[in-house]
């Protein structure tokens, strides 16, 4: 089965658990809504192409693993559009969760999406018991404490900020873990497999910072300029428009360079690289040049 | 080691991942803030009481699945006190989390906590990876879909609620997980361990009734009347006094009557008993006879 619809297939299946007999009906439509239709699914497309290059045996881990990393990505952007944060309308072209159904019902939404990931990943390893505590720890460390994505928002609390961290955090930290979690879920060790997920993580919030600074929130499907606003990091308002290009293309081939030896290294080397020309902005040639 | 000195020097080693290098000084400390000085650690206990009745020969995996359930709690009780639910001044005789931190960070802190409490498991599961799924499985039902707190919380967002389904979520989910983890933790199926747990999540949820109805909001550390103030079930409300506690006597019975088959189950059925006697209100002889 092609992995996109893998990763949608096991997403679907894991919140079918909120439509179980005895579950509140909109909390269900709610989770629902956050997740579908979802973005890229970039993550969890890593996740699983990681653990094939691994030499995965059995895909139903690494897809449980990449739904669990899919699911916590949904559940912080739950979090983070609400009023005591972002107070965003808008999330991918609609109103974001705690506009549609209000303040209470998005911040239960974000818990339950959390806590759906360890469901997805207890079901999604049952027939490798083993690897379980590797892809929990990965995944949990993810959005956790210390480095997770919730101790990276944590940041912005803090009177003097670390910004190495923060940025880590915010937006290494999924990728770090979907590449972690992917190798986990093959039974390989995670650890080695962090760099490749910190590079890229690194460049998709490089090609972010370049979209916010060239679209217009129609394209966006959410307001643009909210780094600016919000006095948070962005590597064009850093580096300028050519800059953040020429940072992007030194991201790219170090991820390409930092895949640890396995089975698939070849081809996994052929994906990163073609998704790195995907991330280049295609409206910038002068400005990168 | 005593249970309850276990319990909290297990709480200490899974928040000390909060105060890790790039780890924000903040959040580690909301965190501690909601976790300690602790309520009674009732649910922990019983799951430890649950692990050694079934004759667990290692009490690591029993202690981590009894912090996974008390760190779940405190996270249920941050997000509740938040101003879109309770908007609660106080929790346990001190400010609650958000008073004293904030709206982001008290968010962010239930947030960790839920991820905390999975961390836990992995780690605590070390020795005995086979058992983990079981114990993330119990654990994740008390908090998330379709019946846990969180699903529970979410009722009082529906046009219709349905009470028998709200009621065991509130207050039922996380006993019932307790008793299905300490026997998860010990290698043993949960299922059976669940009748205990939703017996005396009922109990102590009686026995919370009837102390919100005689008490000040000087002993009980927090306000009282909130459920007649935002309109929720409440065994005073419906039964009386004498009623509540007459059904009060009644799920202790069923409680220690439903303790399966086991190696320790005199011993757990003396100390059920023990502890529902402790629950019955000293100060309400004659109301009760």
């Amino acid at each position: 089965m092609d992995a996109r619809l893998r990763i949608e297939r096991t997403l679907v299946e894991a919140l079918s658990l909120a439509e179980r007999p005895g579950a509140p009906p909109k909390l269900a439509e709610a989770m629902h809504y956050a997740v579908f239709p979802g973005g890229a699914r970039i993550r969890p497309r890593l996740t699983m192409a990681v653990a094939a290059a691994c030499g995965a045996e059995d895909s139903r881990a690494a897809a449980a693993a990449g739904a669990a990393i899919e699911l916590l990505h949904c559940a912080s952007l739950v979090h983070d559009d609400m009023p005591c944060f972002d107070d965003a309308d808008m999330r991918r072209g609609k109103p974001s969760v705690h506009r549609a159904y209000g303040e209470p019902l998005a911040l239960l939404t974000g818990d339950a999406l959390i806590v759906l990931a360890f469901q997805a990943l207890a079901m999604g390893a049952a027939k490798v018991p083993g690897r379980l505590a590797a892809m929990v720890a990965a995944v949990a460390g993810a959005v956790g404490v210390p480095r997770g994505i919730v101790a990276g928002q944590a940041w912005e609390c803090e009177p003097a900020i670390d910004l190495a961290s923060y940025q880590q955090a915010k937006t290494g930290a999924l990728f770090a873990a979907a590449t972690e979690a992917g190798a986990a879920a093959a039974g390989m060790m995670g650890a080695p497999w962090r760099a490749l997920g910190d590079y890229l993580g690194e460049a998709y919030q490089v090609a972010d910072d370049l979209k916010d600074a060239v679209s217009t929130p129609e394209e966006l499907g959410k307001p643009v300029g909210q780094d600016a606003a919000h006095d948070r990091p962005n590597a064009v308002l850093q580096l300028g428009v050519a800059g953040a290009v020429a940072r992007l293309r030194v991201l790219a081939e170090k991820a390409a360079d930092s895949i640890p030896a396995c089975p698939g290294q070849a081809s996994l080397k052929a994906l990163i690289e073609l998704e790195s020309r995907r991330l280049m902005p295609k409206e910038l040639p002068a400005a990168a040049a």
